[in-house]
């Protein structure tokens, strides 16, 4: 059995979201599975020296218009969301807290939250946003509240961002396959071959 | 007849060599032109605020990897060249000079000083460099050398940058298909696809 597809993404991130409706069957048609990490990119971009790419002067006004052509290249039902960015954080802290004990449960739930913000326009930085997702994929709200704010939960989840730096993650959706980094949505393409070929 | 696709690019970008040997192949299958537009990268990147990417951490590391991968992805011979970025500033004007006369002939000299760079490994920072290109191609050396020096060429580059950055413009590879803006050699796939259906 090989490993499975490391795939770490922010859940403000409109690739991270393009390629988490995407990945798992690339991956399942090669026989592979995906491993889900939720992670937060404002210490990765403080480390990379970059910064949302909205505020940035010329790529700002591109960005606005790849998104939606993206996601419209890709079939998936996307709206920029007001505001955007949004810290991520509550959200993270959910997935990981599933994710440790149940982790198909933790990608249902993060198909969850990226559709309530990217779909719906819902505020994911808000706590009972993201309860409402987890609510709705079967979760026990109060139980997963109460994990969001838990300790550990917490200085894991930044025990996991920094892993990530140091592994060389510096933006969303990125993934490792076999060692390999791949980063961004529009790298699938290049998933694919890779995983059809074993590397090229 | 539709417009030609505007193929904006500087000599030093990989990404934009390898959009080079993909472009006009694509184009031409949906009955479409390419117009070249050599440009520099310097300006745009200090008015976007961005920087060569082998310089930044994490994002250096990444790059390395992804030029070479992307480059046999695509099926096109590359090793990072060194030194590396350089100025491609005697390039872009030994291009734009031949451009106005003869499109054709400043595409045939574009592949030779990018594959020159990229697959050769030359300096292309060199006037001596970029006009054995150019005999590569039947032009005529001291011709191309004095064109290349040429105040008006100069002024015209200069203007022709700045209006590429009103544009919008700020990576190379960067394309306009009737006013539909794509930015890097990995958005081809949309290209293909907004030539094929008309836009999406």
């Amino acid at each position: 059995m090989p490993a499975p597809i490391d795939f770490y993404f922010d859940f403000a991130s409109p690739y991270g979201y393009i390629a988490s409706e995407k990945i798992d069957t690339i991956a399942a048609k090669y026989g592979r599975t995906v491993a889900w990490r939720a992670m937060l990119l404002g210490p990765a971009f403080k480390m990379a020296g970059t910064m949302p790419v909205l505020g940035m002067p010329l790529k700002g006004e591109y960005f606005k218009i790849d998104f939606e052509r993206s996601a419209r290249y890709h079939g998936v039902p996307f709206k920029l969301p007001s505001p955007f960015p949004v810290p991520a954080v509550i959200a993270a802290r959910a997935f990981l807290s599933v994710s440790d004990r149940d982790p198909d449960k933790a990608k249902e739930l993060g198909h969850a939250i990226y559709r309530a913000y990217f779909a719906d326009g819902r505020n994911i930085a808000e706590e009972s946003v993201v309860l409402d997702c987890a609510e709705s994929v079967g979760l026990e709200r109060s139980e997963l509240g109460k994990a969001a704010n838990d300790i550990d939960i917490k200085n894991r989840l930044r025990a996991l961002v920094d892993a990530a730096i140091a592994r060389g993650v510096f933006g969303s959706p990125f993934f490792f396959i076999d060692g390999e980094p791949f980063w961004g949505s529009d790298r699938l393409p290049q998933i694919e071959k890779w995983l059809a070929t074993g590397g090229f």
